[in-house]
Order: C-alpha cells, then structure tokens, then sequence
C-alpha cells in the first residue's frame, strides 16, 4: 500500500487563501489509522493556523482542521483499538508522548510533546485524515456528523473549563461571549446543575443562550453588565470567558463572588490588564484551561450521546473554505460552520 | 467599669505622622477582652492605613496594627473561651459575622461584614488592645512575643498562600521577593516538604533565603531569572509572589511550569500585564490569597511552636513609628520591625 | 416575659410511648428565637432518641424532633439575625461552638460541642420550639410547609452525602433504599447532573425513582443486584446507601467500579463486614457522612426553592405519633411522615 | 536474536518450594527492554504469588519478583525511551493498557487490563528480566541497589496511601506496623512534614520509627493504644495501616480524630468488622490503596535521591529465597530482604 490521494483545503503560505487540491496522505503508521471523513467543524484555531499567528508555526504545506468526524477505513500494523467502519473524529490533541509528567496525570493536554491535529500534522479539511487510534475519539453510534462535529473541539474545550471552575451543582455561572463556544458551553452548564447567566452583546445570540436554559441574560451593550449579574445572582461563583477581548478580564472579575473561579479559553495575542488588588482581597482564582483530554472529550461525547447537547451548525462545502473564514473574521458566523464532504 | 486610657500610636489624619499620644479604650463588650500589649509587628498594610491608600478607609483617628501580641487583662461579660493571663494576639481578621456563606464553609477570610484589626477597629499600636475573643489568635505558651509577632499576618499570610498553591511535599516552589514576609515563606515552604527556590535583587536576602532551606536562590538583577528558574527546576510547581511590582506577573508565569499556580499575596493598586495566551496555553492557575483563617491561624502558630519558623525581627519603641515607617517607604527594613512595648 | 407552655410529644422514659402533654420552654436566651412549629417531618432519630439507643443518650424528659419548620413569634436579647415572622427551621444541628478546629473550617456537623435539635435540645415535636438563631435553617419564602420540612434533616443529609461522593455530573450513582431519605437523594442526584441507578427491594418504591429521574431501577429480591448495575452502568462511580443493613456493605462495594466511593448515611449499630482485599484492589473509598452544615442545608434548601425536589409527604396530626413510630418500626411509611400543627 | 538463557527462582506449582534453575525469557519486543538484573526486593506478595492465594492466580511456570534494579542491556524494536547502559527497574505495575478512563485519568494502577511484575508476566528473581519501557521506573543515577529496590513497590505503595490520607505538613498521621512498608511509611510521612505517631507490638521497631522521625510511638501490647494516640495528638488525622490483622480496623478507627482518612494498603484475605455508626457519627474515609502510578513511583524515587529514604535491607543471595519465604510465613523478617544479583 502506498499513501492515499485525498482532496483537501490546503494551507500552501501563511495569509494567503488555502487550496482546494489533490493532496497525498503517507499511509497509516503504527497506532495510526485512515479516516474517511464525513465532517469538520471549523475552528478560530484554523484561521489561526491558516495565518501563521501565534510563535509555534505549523509548516505549509498543511490540512487544517480538527473537529473531523469520519469512518475508518484502514488501520496500521498491529492497530488493535479501532476497527474498520467504526465512527471516529480527530482532536487539536492529535497525540501525546504518553510518559511524561502531564500524560502520566490525566494531564495530558499540557504534554510538551503533543501533536495538534491540523497544525502540526495535517487535520480533517480533507475527504480523508489519519489519525493516532489512541488519541482519537470514538464518536458514539448514531451521532448526527454535522451535529457532533463541533464537540470534538468547541464542545470539550467548554466542558474542561466548566469543570476547572470547580463549580458545583445549584451555583451559578457566567458564559461571556455566546457564540460558537459559547452557546454549547450553556448546554453543558445546564446539563451539570449549573445556573447559568449568558452576556453577550446581541440578543440574538441571548435569546439562543435562553433557548438553552441561561436563567438570566445580560446584553452588555444595554446595561452595566456588572451590575446586571449582581443583581441577578449576587455575583457568580465561576465565570467562563469565551468572548476575549481587553475588557473582559475586569468584567468576569466583576461578574464573581469572592472566592470565585474564572477560566479563560481563547487565545489572544498580547497581555490583558489584571487587577491585583481586587484578585487578591476577592480571594479570586483565574484559570486558562486549553481543550481537553481523551477522558474530557470521552465525557463531552457522553453528554452529547444522552442528547443534552446540540450545536447550533452550519453545513458548508470544502469549496467554501475560504469564504468561511472571511466570515469568521467579520464576526458574521453564528454557532458553528461545519464542513460537509458527504454531498461531494 | 468605664474605658481604659492607653499610650498609642494614633492616626489622626491620613498621610500625616502618627501621633503617640493618649487614646481611650472603650471597656470590653460581649465576646471582647482587653488585652496587655507585649508586642505588635509592623506590616505594609499598617503604612497603607495610616496613607488611606485604599478605597475603603478606616476613620480617623485609629490606632493601627494587627501583628499584637499580649496578655488578657480583663474580659467582657460571659466571655469563657479565654481567661484573664491568656497569651493571645490580634489580626487583621478582628472578627467577621459568623453566618454568611464564606463564614460557614471556612473561608471568613471572605466575609463581606469583616471587621480589621488596626483598620476598622483600633489595633495593637498601643500598650493595650481590645479583641474579639472568638476570632483572637491563641498564641503558643513559652512563644518569644518579638518572634511570634509577624506570625499573625506575615506568617499566617504565606503559609495561606503556600496551601492556596496546592503544591505538595516535594515539589518546586519559587518564592519572589524575600522580605518581610518572604523570609518566612521559604521557612514554611522547607518545613511543609517543598523545595525552595528563592528569587530576589539581594545577595543578602538570599543569603538569609538559603540559611532558611531555600535550595536554590536566584539574583533577579544579575542573571536571567526565568532561564535560571527554569535551569535550576525544570519550571516550578507554583509560585508565591511577595514581591509585587509589573515585573513579577511575567517573571512569576516564566517560572511555573505548564499546570502550575502562582499566588499573589499584596494589595498593590493598579493593573499588571497578563499575558492570556501563555495562561491558557500553559494551564496556568493564577489566585489571590489573603491573610488566613483562624484555622489556617493556628497552623501557622503551631509550626512557629514546634521551633520550624523564626522570623527575623528587629524589636523597636513605640516611639519610632514614624522612624519605621519612613524606612518601609525606601524599602531599608529586613524581616520584620516589631514595636516593643515590654521596654516602656 | 416567662418561659412558654406548649402542646408537645414528649419522652419521659426510653422505649415507653411518648405522652402528648403540655411542656414549658424558657424564654428564648441570647441568640435564639421562639418559633411557632407549623410541621416537623419524623426522622428515624427520633425514634432511636425516644428509645434511647445509642451510646450518648438524651435526658428526659425531652421534646423530639429536628425538621420543624414555623414562624418567628418571639427573639432573645440583641438577636438581629431573624426577625419575628420570618419562616425558619430547626436541625439535628441544632448549634456548634463556632470555634473548633470543625467549625472553623466549614464542618461544623462534626464539632464535639455541638447540641442536637431534639436530642440534647427540646427539638419540634410541640407547637413551639425554640431556635439557635444562628443555626437555624432559614426556609425559603412560598416554601410548603409540609413538602420542606423533610428536606431539614432527609434532604440535606442525601444532598451532603452526594456531595461527598465527589461523583460529577454525567457520573453513575447508585442510590440503595428508595425510602424516607432514598427517594430524595434520587432527586437531588437527578438535579446534580448524575445519572441515577435505583436499588430496592419493592417495585413500588422503584417506580417512584423513576418518575424522580432515576435511568436504571434493580429490584434486589428479583435479580442479582450486582450483576443488573454493572450490566447497566459498567459499575457506578458513586454509591449512596441509605438502606443500611449487613447485606448493604458487599452490594455497595459490588457496584462500585474502581475508583468509587460509597457514602454511608445511616447509623446502625454493630459492626458490618469490610472486604478489605477488595477496597484495596478497586481502589475504593467508603465515606460515613451526617446531616450537613447551614450552608448544605442553605443549598439543599435552594434546590428546593427552585421546584428540584418534592419529598413525598404524608401529613398526621401530633396525637398520632406514637403509631406513627410503630409504623416506622415496621417499616411500613413511604416517604416521609410530617406532623402537621395546623389543623390544632 | 533468540530468547536469553537465565537463572531464576521459578514457582513450578503452587505452594511447592521454589526451583532456581535455567529459565528461557523471549527477545525483548516493541515497548519492551532486556535488563540484567542487580537486586530484587522481596515482598509478601511474592509470596502470595507463589503460593497461588489470590482468586487471579499466575500461570506456572514463572519467575516471581517485583522489585527489581538492573541495568538495560538490550531494547526492542523502536524502542528509545531507554537507552542501552540505564538503570531501570520493573514494578508490580508492569504496563497498563493506556486507553481506558483509568489510564487516561491520571490512575493507570486501576486499569483492567494492567500487567503485573512477577505475576502475570515474569518478574525479576531471576539475573536477567524484561520490563516495558513505558512503564518501567527510571531510578535516579547513583542510588544504591540495595537500598532503592524496596521503593519500587513499598516505597511507593506507602508514599501513596500517604498521598491518599490527603493530610496535610503539620497534620498527624499514625502509622500502624512498622515493618517492610511501615518503617519506610514513616519516613515519607516525616518528609511531607506530617507528624507521626508509629505504633508497633515491637520496641525494637518502635525504635527504628522514632530514628526515622516519629514524633511519638506506641507499644500496643503494652498500653491502650488508642488511648495513647489520642492523649499525644489529639486523634489524628489520618492512618496508614500496614498492619492488617483483625484489630486494625477498630484501632485505626479509634486513633482518628473527626472527619479523618484511614488508608488500607495490604491485601489480607477474608472480611474485618466495620463499625459503621462510628465511621458516619465521625465523618470518616476509609480508602483503599494500591501500588502507585508511573508518576507516584518517580516522586517516590525522588524522595530516595534526596536522601530522604532509608530502607532497611538485607542482601541474600537467590539461593536463600526458600528460606527467606519462610522467615516471611514466621513474621521475623526485619526491614526488606533483597535478592543480590552482583555476587554470583
């Protein structure tokens, strides 16, 4: 067997649109099998990828893409964990050194050593991927693929950070930003006990949050949101941050009730001004929390699978790769763009 | 009865000299004692009072000081938890309400309706002190009333901090700044299994570091810290930052290795630069701890009583508080300056 | 004002039937209240208390009865915490000391001065009671006095042991015995975002779980109760064992997967059978847990506040105790007996 | 390459003496390595494994051992997370499969699926050995091999339960039996800043507590021991049992104080009586313990590069292991015995 001639959106210079094009896959190694894929969300980490933004660069020419859902169709030597046929999907974590500090203590999304699928190696923007079988993840039968897409990235990055907040059952929770993560992170907050009060700017999107179970919603752009969720809640036990620009570190800190936990997912560039004073006399903690583990993503799966969670998705072509991400960069995407290669 | 006259250091108008002068002690109430002072260390928080620094103010005139410690002389009506003879001390947690949220689950720390030793209610800047029985230090028998004096806010605030940083025996933890209370963070961290990395701009102070168990000390001005952090550790465990200025927020997250907590202890005004993307990316947990409980409280005197902790001290008059307070202004004092009023 | 006399059950002698008679209290003291008992739920305590049969016994002639709930008609000097009118509720914690190393840092239900409401206090059994006002349970405004007084002593005991499960939303928790208290913890872990698997031995009982929300009911006289949760679950990752008898202690380690902890709630007398082997090699914890802190009972009581939890009640006028304790000791009452006031 | 010829003590049937005879071990495979073996420390569950005690039993004929250092000799295919030269040692954690949520979770020990060192595949009596690399301990360079084999499973076994007592520097801790796990128990705990009470039938024993830094010791054959603990510590905190008999489940219930964990570590055949009524009226966690992860037994090892562990050990030579069974079976074996390899 020699690799696999797949059509796929590729990243060939930073900035530049990708392309849709032929594109050989090697064939699957140990450990590894070849997916057919069925569906990729799109994530902002793409874009980021397709840019070249952050210090640790992927090399073009690269797939992106790692919210891929598709049918096995080949395994490498001796792959014993999945078969033929089964579901599976591709994860930022494509694959971790298994015997470091952080792998070796259910912390495996800090392994130095990682692999980030679509970014490192290539990702699900093609009708085919290979993927690590000890690392990707097993799709539950019967899921929707344009539904489940988007928890393989947005739906566990949310669910890690619920739980980081150390929230507990009848407390109550900010989600600022309710956009693509945003709107899954209130199902999974309503799904664990959690009360959930959703700020966003467009009451579009709060009335999506409200559909979801958010008790309260405070559009930040009509009142004091500070204020608004004081009032509503007596300040939030945890606050998780979706929505990442400069004010939103002095809000979720107003949003919280003293010892109160804020997690923060995204990953912008540059430095966010911290109030020591009240972080320190609130007894505040403030968390970055990034993905999540197979065990996370196997949970997040589990929430999806008893029928608790449900992207709000958009189903486009591979052609529309570039348009997307135009969209993405205008704010003009609500929930989330899945990429159908089922029509093709 | 009626009040008590007592010597003390007197505000009388923020950001004047204090005024060591009489001063009428009210006679103790329900669940109060009048206290002899022995004692009384002076903290940074003492200075900020008597400047009004903060946006809640005490009123004038007010005698600070929370670092007390003395002899019960006489208690308020059915007080029995502690007798006339009592060694006991005060702290910044005078009292707090006893029935809120944070009260009820061990965090009183947080109470909303908190009262502050030498802030809201007259300190230990005085030959005599009112406290709330219930919320009073109980210092250990045979305690040295000079060297135990910066237990009850120093102490107790970094070994709160050291707990707050979840690291345990055996792993790294950086200290930054190695003053008044750093100094005896090191000494808790050693005496609670932790490995110390001391990190300062003073050979002298960490000289004092390393004598105290610290394995490793860094000059921040002579090498590159973070380099040497990371050289000496492989990144640390957690940090705890006594050493409050914009620098330390990068310096602190430079040192922690991905998963790690850094605490932060003082009350600076103004916003520090937080980098998000290194947050999230490194899992870093960032908290703010303030002083500690009665509970944390008493550990803290229990290790001082089994002989673990020595603070250094420099025992000065009652008279010289402007004195000290000039040389907390330039940064001149070592360990802790303790007013002795055993001399008068 | 002098003490006030009542129409109460009252225990003149253990294992003799308690007379219905009138009592005198004293007049409420420094932080207590005299509350009008509108309904007090019957616990098993109660029954234990009136036949004095544990080891620390109570002094009749005495009151039982810890889940009353009624109306402030009177408070003690300088009480400011409730006000006459408000709607409150006794405990089995009726009071602690506020200072222990329990009480001060947030378990104060395991505090060894604390006074228990109708065991070493008069409790709710009459149609007044009187209150530790700082420990009284502060019962939500609307709240149906018949329907909360259960959640008292029943509720927040299930809520506590849930809690200590430390199961997560998504987690299995297998609830033994669908009675008094049973049923309630399969509500509360229903609310809690756990996926309920419900033992007993009676169809009737099992049904009532799955209307509350229970996925998996195993009726233990029908099949082997370990096999049907593992087939079910894959073994559950929390146990809550309510129905305490020998047979309880290997069925709960039987359903557990590793890792699980299994919380006991009730207190038998004797010793059960430990398989030690067996807890090592699964890796298990097993937990005794009682009643729960004013801030468990304050959250136990919001869950109810928020239409989360009917216990199901059937109310019984005072006259009736003493058949109601036969019926208990039959074990014939489903859900919760409440004597109800009222109607007197 | 063909298998390698070695000498090893080999268990042709259950309970009969061991055979120190020729054994053929296979060629290393992928993930394994070759290592020649320098000590083996000798555990009761050698014996176990020997004797066929356990309802999983071994498939005679093979090589018991579970503590052994060496040096590596030879790797498989792909192998390169060891290198030729390095000092290993297997563990009775021989290899998990990885994958599952115990594996992904941060508690491999608890994985279905696990190998285990001289049981289920051969272990390290014999002169040569093979281990997994991905499993097998790294130890630290200049360590002894006499004294660091018995941390690969005592070591870590005990500094684990300690971990699992969640006690914290400063908190009491009794160790209970002070024998091949208990007197390196004590050390750990003094490491972690715990204070430790050790309690022992043996003065001897006792004596090599209190060399190690036990604060207080107990001859439970002389006085009450439960008694004692509570008049030196005030009940303590938590317990490490590594004497199981009987009576140490109500001695363990008896040393600790309110809301205290209990940690079982052994592996004793048959049911102990459980005081439940106690374990609910105190708050307790009872918890079994099992070996130790990848990452405990290199924290473990750690704490012996210190300089911080001291096992007492015995060398013998393979020959004696017979002998060395039997003083086991008589209790008379002082510290560990350690298989020397080097001398022959």
């Amino acid at each position: 067997m020699t690799g696999t001639n797949i059509r796929a959106a590729i990243v060939r210079e930073f900035g530049a649109p990708l392309e849709v094009d032929q594109y050989e896959l090697p064939e699957p190694g140990p450990h590894q099998a070849l997916v057919r894929v069925l569906t990729s969300g799109v994530c902002h980490t793409d874009l980021h990828a397709a840019e070249g933004d952050w210090p640790v660069k992927p090399s073009p020419p690269f797939v992106p893409g790692h919210e891929g859902v598709g049918i096995v169709e080949a395994v490498g030597p001796d792959v014993t964990d999945v078969q033929v046929g089964d579901l599976i999907g591709n994860a930022w974590l494509w694959s971790a050194c298994g015997e470091c500090e952080y792998c070796e203590s259910g912390w495996e999304t800090l392994c130095e050593a990682q692999q980030n699928g679509g970014y490192s190696v290539d990702g699900s923007f093609g009708d085919h991927m290979i993927v690590d079988t000890r690392y990707a993840a097993r799709v539950p039968e019967g899921a929707d693929p344009l539904e489940v897409a988007p928890v393989l990235c947005a739906g566990v990055t949310v669910y890690k950070a619920l739980k980081r907040t150390e929230a507990r059952p009848g407390q109550w929770v900010a989600i600022t930003g309710i956009g693509g993560l945003g709107h899954i992170a209130v199902q999974y907050a309503v799904a664990m006990g959690l009360r959930v009060v959703a700020v966003d700017v467009s009451d579009e999107k709060l009335e999506l949050a409200k559909k979801h179970g958010a008790e309260v919603t405070v559009n930040a752009r009509e009142v004091d949101p500070i204020a608004a969720v004081h009032e509503a809640t007596g300040g939030t036990h945890a606050v998780v941050v979706t929505a990442v620009h400069p004010a939103a570190f002095g809000q979720a800190i107003g949003f919280t009730r003293r010892g109160g936990t804020i997690v923060f997912v995204g990953l912008p560039p540059g430095d966010f001004p911290a109030p020591i004073f009240d972080i320190v006399l609130k007894g505040l903690t403030i968390r970055g929390s990034i993905v999540g583990t197979r065990r996370d993503l196997a949970e997040a799966l589990d929430f999806y699978a008893r029928g608790l969670i449900h992207p709000t998705v958009t189903a486009r072509p591979l052609e529309d790769i570039n348009a997307v991400f135009d969209e993405m960069r205008a704010g003009k995407i609500d929930g989330r763009v899945v990429v159908d290669f089922r029509e093709n």
